[in-house]
């Protein structure tokens, strides 16, 4: 009731601005009753707006409280985010059949005006002048559509609100929490499922869609057009997986960590590579009069957009990274925890705006970002702000994760524009189930050929079944609902997702155990070779020779990556690393010496302590590179002491002081003895 | 870049949702090629809003950076929001005088319609239709404010921003943070200041203001109208004090604990009371034609208005903080801190949304959430969610308070309607001096009648140099800048946060010293007795019983809540407090047992460690209430070992027994021997 006047275009906090329906319903005719009458309805649609709101949070509560008993019963079967949506469902339904339709009151007027279109209207009522803004265009098909229910109008966000609001803090949180050592042990594995196989994945599906929707043109069901390029965004759209479901479970039974590694990591780069690539599909604009067939200039520029979006955002993520790094090194704001970690949140946020200021794409770069922040800034962090900047991303995670869930619950029931097409629906799932079979299986293999700790067979299975859709699929779905296909399309991802993390996410636990996964793993611990993988390492003589060769050659970029990082890009944005005065030429004496943090001398022990899971892999290397041996920080450690006491020291050169290095980080290693770790194994 | 054809309306995170200029520029003449041009006038847009929020961002990151180097090399003339406002200013300058000036782009166009106002606008351009929605009644003297820069307007935020999205952490925070202990011993001077000060101050400043009005219409300098309700809203908006540059020095310092609290106390609490106030004035609308007169009617409506809303919003925020206790207490939640954190988080936030659904203050209801989330639900979380929740209001707030100040700094030049008077703005900064005055002294002298431990004099003055201006006062300001009178208060407004920030800011630490006001306090400590009140409290006998008897008599009601809230709302809301067993009578034994938690029992010695800033007060307290003698938790403790040691045991009944156990929290008091310490002596 604060200052009443004001309440005219009432904003409320955060996710509200954005809602679609922040419109106030005002009508006028003369003088100050009318004024009156104008302020209270005014108010109350503040108050509706409120109340949509209010909603919303009463469903995460409840979703909050429900996982708690869940929880604390240990029941499986229901994620979190399936409880989301089933709350959203039961509110949707009482909203849409609930709720009195108050249509018609909006109503709106035609007013034909000159050539011209302008951003601000103003527009004389008997002499009193009201401004309006331009909202967009409106296809003349929607036009009824405008007349909607009060209630499920203000509940209903502009779907850009997923992409700006919801997406960052989910996927600056995955990178910012991805468990380094085991996702780079797998990176070559991560990368290819990511690229190749979201690309397969994503023509497969589109293929197959557009074979579907032909025979759905045969057989008449389908009403209006629906080109080669949604069939392909469909691709797109539904290639992103999200197991988060599975993922919490393996999190729970402590499942194994390579196979975690490899489906986290896939989920997280295949958002990236699936939301770039259907901005390249969006992009493709054959020029002349066919517009939706195939043009090879058009398809190369596609191709084109995708690398440069996709490598713009990956720099834009990690110039902002690097430079958190470097403030945070180069100043002792260590000592003001708070100022730390404001400047952090400022600056990852800056990584989105900068990306989206400069044309590319935020959400990716925030990805990489948070990588970026993980592996470098933590390090120079106070202990207090590395648990602080973990803590408030892991909230914010949290609270937009079931939001984007509970949305979708509501969403089936209150969206206005749903086609469900049985034939398109079920096309859609056996598309999948063959677009992620296509990806998995294939690709496994190459894997394999090429990976010393093979993908095994259960390991496949899994993730075959763990080809979950969520927020990614959904938020990409909702941003162009204008045409019949894509509203088609909307309501076709928001049952895959529904199925999928409902009868997927139920399933893991059975599946897990069926699949003979083992559970209960020390994250910290190696897996034990699995047969296949034990066989094979044992059974081929000459062979593995070869391999081994190819794989070092394969390798050969990685490494040189890895030991740059490691003696200059580390030592150079961090506290930690060796000090650069050692692994520079000594003409840049004086750089190196600017340049090196003076607690790297003294931290090494303290930084091995706190965050061991960030930093086991670059803590402690000796490498042979070059002509120079440099023996880093780590091997005077305890880890050493415990290897250097097996009698395996019989290789020779930089392949025995990686091994020796990275046995100090898996103990169990050096007394199997048979297979040698290296943390980039298996980049294929 | 990503999906062009959505960004017709870009929304970006946060803050720049809820800017004015969230305007795409579009235009269009026919077919294709111009909805190309149209995209690409989008995306300059979207683009233009990304970086007027980098600016943001880029303002905030270099005042962090600098606040860095001046915490680091102890700097203390300049605070943190003033740095915020002067790199504002900078980019102000820089904006105005140094962006092309793009205006007349988006002129726009009159359209004559029917005599009805609808919200949502279809108008038809070639063929095309275009959806454009109400934002509001514009005054026909405004109409050429339109024409602007774009840049400047891309930068301007809608006020309401202010009020809904940043005012809601900092004031939560203020609640949260409270230190009970001495806001509570020294609560009925800082309700005394609050409410009665900040109305005497509303009043005088107000008519003094009407004063400087009727000069300046005498002497010609008024061009427009300026009523007598003006001048008390300028009241209400100026009176709302916020001394945050003198408490971070006194938290700095570590000064006088009890002056921390009466100053903190006052200013938290004056912001609700003035909030609130200048809702009430608004709402002072006379009836008949003679509409900015005196009307008794109005008066008393806007009287009923004003506590109406204050209670109203007070209750709502209890309401929720109390529900988020129970909550808290009755699941195991705490094994989650996650899940806490998230909880409590959205159970603070419907607190803001409950009251702006029920009509009444948001930020108010919030600030009352926050109290009672900190006396309360704090207690039940877990250790980890007690430091999450803390770090996260603390970084909004952090977050929120620098951005409104350095939006203050940009506003100096960005906002295009500033009014200057120097007549006006002289007359203003005598006022708010004189009004200053004329709350502290007299306010002061009174309160010393009741008060065993005296106000005094150089407390007095502290607290009269400490009369900073900020955030509130600049909110309340910008919410409505549509008319002349508006106009020039919120430009006298932003002067006068400016001079009081700079100047009385940097003046603190000078102040301190010249006023003799101890620093280096123990927070944990009572202030010596400061001389006056050392001999007030010697000289006079015969007076001081007298005094004695009436302070405890007005204290009376408050030492009834007070053992109500420790026998009866502690257990039932709290896994502390005495078990419920042996603080109801015996007839409720069943519900006793089921109210009381386990944990009641064994965890008293775990939370005294704890959160002994929360609990000091609480902890250890032994009442004699009614008929019946309850013995409490903490009068075991180590605390009561010490105490029972002196030989002062001569008084009797609840005054010795209280005394006692808050000597318990106040080690000194017992050794000297003269003063009584009650947790609420002062409510007069």
């Amino acid at each position: 009731m604060a200052l009443p006047l004001r309440r005219r275009l009432p904003v409320l906090p955060l996710l509200l601005l954005a809602a679609g329906g922040l419109r106030a319903a005002e009508r006028s005719s003369s003088s100050a009753m009318e004024e009156l009458a104008t302020e209270k309805e005014a108010e109350e649609s503040h108050r509706q707006d409120s109340v949509s709101l209010l909603t919303f949070i009463l469903l995460l509560t409840l979703t909050i409280l429900t996982i708690w008993l869940f929880k604390h019963r240990r029941v499986r079967f229901l994620h979190e985010t399936g409880l989301a949506m089933i709350y959203g469902l039961i509110v949707g339904v009482i909203l849409r059949y609930g709720t009195p339709s108050t249509s018609g009151r909006d109503k709106p007027i035609s007013c034909s005006q000159e050539d011209r279109l302008f951003t601000t209207l103003l527009v004389n009522v008997s002499g009193k002048f009201f401004e309006y803004t331009l909202k967009g265009e409106i296809s003349p098909g929607k036009i009824h559509n405008v007349e909607q229910n009060d209630m499920l109008r203000k509940v209903t966000f502009d779907p850009e609100v997923f992409f700006n609001i919801l997406l960052p803090p989910i996927i600056f949180h995955a990178g910012y929490s991805l468990k380094k050592r085991h996702f780079f042990r797998n990176l070559g594995s991560i990368l290819a499922y990511a690229f190749l196989g979201t690309a397969v994945s994503c023509f497969i599906i589109g293929n197959l869609m557009y074979g579907v929707v032909k025979l759905m043109k045969l057989v008449g069901q389908l009403s209006d057009k629906f080109y080669y390029t949604d069939c392909l965004l469909f691709g797109a759209i539904i290639s992103a997986t999200d197991p988060v479901t599975v993922l919490a479970i393996f999190n729970e039974l402590h499942a194994d960590v390579d196979l975690y590694a490899l489906l986290f990591g896939e989920s997280v780069l295949n958002d990236a590579v699936a939301i770039v690539l259907s901005s390249s599909i969006v992009a493709y604009q054959p020029t002349g009069e066919n517009t939706h067939a195939f043009d090879a200039a058009a398809f190369f520029k596609s191709v084109g957009v995708f690398l440069g979006i996709f490598s713009g955002s990956f720099m834009m993520g990690a110039v902002t990274g690097v430079v958190t790094a470097l403030v945070t090194k180069f100043t002792k704001l260590h000592c003001f925890p708070l100022l730390e970690t404001a400047l952090f949140f400022l600056m990852s946020w800056s990584t989105f705006l900068l990306a989206e200021a400069c044309g590319f794409t935020g959400v990716v770069a925030v990805l990489f970002c948070g990588i970026t922040q993980a592996h470098y800034t933590y390090n120079n962090l106070s202990v207090e702000s590395r648990s602080r900047t973990k803590q408030l991303f892991e909230v914010l995670h949290f609270l937009a994760e079931n939001f984007i869930f509970s949305y979708m619950g509501l969403a089936l029931f209150t969206f206005q524009k749903h086609i469900f097409s049985p034939v398109f629906i079920i096309g859609a799932f056996i598309a999948i189930f063959l677009g992620r079979a296509a990806h998995i299986y294939p690709l496994s293999f190459l894997l394999n050929l090429g990976r010393r700790h093979k993908i095994s067979w259960n390991f496949q299975h899994m993730m075959m079944f763990s080809g979950l859709r969520g927020a990614m699929a959904f938020a990409l779905a909702i941003r162009d609902t204008a045409t019949y296909s894509h509203q088609m399309m909307f309501s076709t991802t928001l049952l895959i997702v529904f199925f999928t993390v409902w009868i997927v996410g139920g399933g893991t636990t059975p599946m897990l155990s069926w699949l003979n996964i083992r559970v209960g793993v020390d994250p910290d611990q190696d897996p034990p070779p699995t047969n296949d993988s034990f066989q094979v390492l044992q059974g081929d003589g000459p062979d593995s020779e070869r391999r081994n060769r190819t794989q070092q050659e394969s390798a050969w970029l990685f490494r040189l990556w890895y030991s740059f990082d490691h003696n200059y890009l580390k030592p150079i944005l961090t506290h930690s690393g060796p000090p650069l005065t050692t692994t520079l030429p000594s003409w840049c004496g004086l750089i190196a010496r600017c340049l090196t943090s003076p607690q790297v001398y003294d931290n090494q022990e303290q930084l091995r302590e706190e965050d061991s899971d960030f930093i086991l892999n670059d803590g402690d290397l000796t490498v042979t590179y070059g002509d120079t041996t440099i023996t880093a920080n780590g091997s005077s450690g305890p880890h050493t002491a415990t290897t250097s006491l097996d009698g395996k020291r019989t290789k020779s050169s930089s392949e025995e002081a990686l091994e020796r290095d990275l046995g100090a980080a898996d103990h169990e290693v050096t007394s199997r003895g048979t297979r040698l770790v290296f943390p980039l194994e298996d980049n294929a």
